[in-house]
């Protein structure tokens, strides 16, 4: 299938077992793929955690992009440069078309890179942001990982881990600039640990939780480097549903509807 | 005041400015006094946060005790011995007049004492939990501190210092003993490296919010000498308060309406 955008008649090809998605809330269409990759609420709450300058002078990260929804949605809050890093070629082939298709090309860039390649074409000290949706899970050889190798690299550390994503963030943020970072509670002092390792100081906490009377079930922080070291905030808890329906802010989110 | 408790015709003295209060959810009066010490919710939420066994084996120490209310509150939840120690001499004795007016003084011990000499009195290794509701302040100069002695040292560690109160709780601790401390999130990195260097690994982390979109101004933790690293639990949020009113949850605790 091609699709025909802009004004010169470029057209996109969407690929067999890909498909067009869109969220309501964000002027924003993604090319997905339910075999390779598809963004999750996670991505979106990420996005909406973040805090950009709107200047066209600021410069943001999207590390472990896969197929770029973050870096997308964080186009529609600041006039910003976006890059962003995948590994996996389909992946980082389907943000680079969806960019294309929503005539971004000139604010966001996707590269297939390793993350250990990523200072042969980014300088230390050179962004004002670095957003991180990683792996989530510890690659142990008794972990159960998804046998489709596209989704198990994307859930999985078995080609980065937390240590190598912080590493990496670190050295691109300026002094002060700011992590956003997406992960499980469970792994929490893992991640406070890398942060410290990392020169990265944790600011502001946001759990999130399925529903009311559940345990926390992801985190988002944002930190700074070489921040100060007092006064972490936790901000208002987020619930996934009320019942069974999506809570009202997860749908504004989502439907644009707050 | 003379107030006669028990079966010996025993008289509790209630002395000048004190009041005796009840947690209407607990059978438990407790004396008071607005000039010296009072307990808070604090306390309540602690009481409840904490897990005993209800065995009477086991061993329970409540440091930084103040008048005695969270030991007073844990002996409802167990059969356990409780141990208490308060460096304040008026707030110790009111501990121990609240102990005689409950008739818990075969459970409950009260002991004015200074953190500094706690293995003076009680065996290193020894207890299977400790309950602390420390000064939450640092004692810096610039901090503006409460005219009232007895109130500015129970808030600021002017007299003790989270350092000293979690190697004074790891020290009583058994292996596998946990701890249950309340404090303020801003001061929670302070606190995991304080708990790390001190073998206690936090495994529970209730989070107390004053009200719906509002960020964290407690924080509950409890923590396990030389537990294992990994897998900590942020639990569901606690709000004190649902518009103008306390929230279900704190009104069952408090008025036992549950």
């Amino acid at each position: 299938m091609l699709i025909r955008v802009g004004t010169m008649n470029e057209s996109i090809e969407i690929k067999e077992n890909e498909r067009v998605d869109q969220l309501y809330s964000q002027n924003v269409k993604i090319i997905q793929s339910p075999e390779v990759f598809s963004f999750s609420l996670d991505a979106v709450l990420l996005a909406d955690f973040a805090q950009f300058k709107s200047t066209a002078k600021i410069k943001i990260m999207d590390l472990c992009a896969g197929n770029g929804a973050i870096g997308l949605f964080a186009s529609q809050k600041t006039k910003g440069q976006i890059d962003q890093i995948e590994l996996q070629e389909k992946l980082a082939d389907m943000g680079k078309r969806s960019i294309l298709l929503n005539g971004l090309e000139n604010q966001v860039h996707m590269h297939q890179l390793d993350l250990a390649n990523t200072f042969t074409k980014f300088s230390k000290d050179s962004f004002d942001y670095v957003l991180c949706n990683p792996p989530y899970f510890k690659n142990e050889v008794s972990s159960k990982k998804n046998p489709n190798p596209y989704l198990a690299i994307a859930r999985h550390e078995i080609k980065t881990s937390l240590s190598q994503v912080l590493q990496v963030a670190s050295g691109l943020l300026k002094m002060n600039g700011k992590l956003y970072l997406v992960h499980r509670p469970d792994r929490f002092l893992d991640i406070l640990n890398t942060l410290k390792e990392n020169r990265l100081m944790p600011k502001r906490i946001r759990l999130i939780y399925p529903k009311r009377h559940q345990e926390a079930n992801m985190v988002l922080i944002e930190a700074i480097k070489d921040g100060r070291p007092d006064g972490i905030r936790f901000l208002d808890p987020l619930y996934t549903y009320e019942g069974t329906e999506y809570s009202s802010e997860v749908k504004g989110l989502l439907y644009g509807n707050r």
